[in-house]
């Protein structure tokens, strides 16, 4: 085994934000030295890694001179040049998750070619390299309202993602790549994260469920584990664990799913790294998703993946209204509540809807948790001040 | 409440050690800026602190000038230049714990004076303002051995703390205050960590246990809970509580107890810091111990100290024989058991018997963590390459 512990070894990571920052939290703890690329210098990571270098991760120079620096290479967001990956991967840089998953995940249209190449269930689609060809492909009758667009690349946090149910909503779309899906009217959205090693070490956490808000249509909690049938859960996980086998995948794989009305699993789609569904494992997991990206990177053992307690997050977003210098009203009131701790991303400026933390409710009983979470979703504000 | 998350507030930290990099695990959560001032630029805490300050802990003019740069201040050792904080206290900076606090428990002579004067059950003991008054003292028969001999000050990790059985180890004691102290045939020897904040607010966690190598004499698993009768348990944390209220304490005190044969506690000394008996809080309570500091000094409602599973605790040390760069030899076979966590402190250089980590056990069954925390201590060794 390298010897990756308070020593000359240095792990490099393309991104500086709070998936990265929850990732320091666990090389610290077992004290890797962290190499971080990220865009701006008031990067989450920027503060508190061994070295933090700030540069763009598109651009195909930047990426392959970072690497060159370090001794194994990871992500904590997809969106980096993958050409530079290539030529590192091709030098004898160890590189996971692995350049080519990135390559077919990075591209939604890749994603869902390849799951359908290999039998993963999945909404129908369609693939357009232009946006005229999905608005010609309507006109000819060949898609109908209403059918969720995605533009094939880049889109993260539900930029990228529409529903299409009339010609207006067509009109707004923008230019580029695309696909367009088949509206599923699901029961639950659900997610699996996987966990891989390059021994091929496996391991699932248990699925989680998203609960979405009734009117709003938005996610307001994620559930761990989730309150579904376990005949549903066992598909869902071996669903997961067939993408991460295929795809010969090394890191964490989050995996979103729908349950269908007639409880079929179909995928959504794939992060190849952490994953906000995962964050509720600091405080309920025994092993946290972050630590356990790191195991199986590293190639160390892989932890257990069962949880302590039930768990669910809720996200802290900036309110709408309110641009400026973050203040976290009533925080006091939510930290007063036993199981209650929130993770701050260490962004300065609040602006709507941007992702400004989380907050993890434990218990050992999952309606308890499921009632203080709201408590905690009515109280706590993210405004400026 | 003042803003502390993602603001311009500084809390400054005295120390640079392990427990400080502990707690910084979270102010990075919360986001809180964090400066602390260590005494080398290897220090555990320098690489990942917002602003590190390198400088002697005992000198008046450093530490003055350090809490000068700060909003609240607070230690991670006892070990400082308490007129300094005097003087910054009567100037208006909030610390915590308090200097009155600091100096009673900083010299062991006015913290066993203070447990007599308010009725804390201790060992009998002596006082002695130069190691020649003990042993006159021994040559006018009015101390016996065995007894134990304690430096007042500077103590740490066992160092300044001997037991005399002889007059040869008379003769070896090095020259300074001290007391001799009646040893205590002890069942247990135990600990309470209590959480005060400025409110007044006050939690006690569970009672934890030392359980010592039956021929080395040395602790060898730190068990949490305490495998002790209730009634035993409860007697305990109120003398805690009780010592944290008599001072006034604000912070987290970590009380060491003996429970002697026929079922008293008597105590031992206590700590005015996050402390090693409650390192296995960070996988097992639902607050850990530093999150929990963080509350207390920031006066925010304390965290719920219960456990949501057994923790036991295994110091993770330089082996003899062995001075260099560090390896953690077997580190992959600890790994692969479910419930392992190792901490690795962050030292380059290993030395026989310097502190450089911990493994932390967690089960839903003590019975079976306590064998597993016997895999892990008879497999993992601290050597250099």
């Amino acid at each position: 085994m390298t010897n990756y512990f308070s020593s000359d070894f240095k792990l490099g990571v393309l991104g500086g934000g709070q998936l990265g920052r929850m990732l320091l939290s666990e090389t610290q703890k077992f004290d890797i030295y962290t190499v971080i690329l990220g865009d701006n210098q008031q990067a989450p990571c920027a503060q508190i890694c061994n070295e933090f270098h700030q540069g763009d991760l598109f651009d195909f120079d930047t990426v392959y001179n970072f690497g060159k620096k370090v001794d194994v290479l990871t992500i904590e967001i997809e969106n980096v040049n993958i050409d530079a990956l290539d030529k590192l991967e091709a030098e004898g840089l160890t590189i996971y998750p692995k350049p080519a998953s990135l390559r077919i995940i990075q591209n939604k249209a890749h994603q869902k070619s390849f799951y359908k190449e290999h039998q993963i269930p999945t909404a129908d689609f369609s693939h357009f390299a232009f946006l005229d060809e999905l608005k010609h492909s309507y006109e000819n009758k060949l898609i109908e309202f209403p059918f969720v667009w995605k533009a094939a690349q880049f889109g993260y946090d539900g930029t990228g993602v529409k529903v299409v149910r009339n010609y207006n909503d067509l009109q707004s779309l923008p230019e580029g790549e695309c696909i367009a899906e088949k509206l599923i009217p699901f029961k639950n959205e659900l997610a699996v994260i996987v966990a891989r090693n390059a021994d091929g070490d496996i391991k699932t956490y248990p699925v989680v469920e998203m609960e979405f808000h009734p009117e709003a249509n938005q996610v307001e909690y994620v559930i761990c584990p989730a309150r579904i049938e376990d005949s549903v859960a066992k598909k869902a996980q071996e669903i997961a664990l067939k993408i991460a086998k295929t795809l010969d995948f090394v890191g964490l794989l989050a995996v979103e799913m729908f349950q269908t009305q007639n409880d079929e699993i179909l995928v959504n789609e794939v992060a190849p790294r952490t994953h906000n569904s995962g964050h509720y494992s600091i405080e309920a997991s025994y092993t946290n998703q972050f630590e356990q990206h790191l195991r199986s990177i590293l190639n160390l053992p892989l932890g257990n993946t069962d949880s302590k307690v039930a768990g669910i997050m809720v996200n802290l977003v900036g309110e709408e209204g309110f641009t400026g210098d973050v203040v976290y009203e009533n925080m006091d009131a939510i930290l007063k509540i036993d199981g209650v701790t929130p993770h701050i991303y260490g962004k300065k400026i609040t602006k709507p809807f941007r992702k400004m933390g989380h907050v993890t409710i434990v218990n050992q009983d999952i309606d308890i948790a499921r009632k203080v979470a709201q408590q905690v979703k009515e109280t706590i504000r993210v405004i400026s001040k």
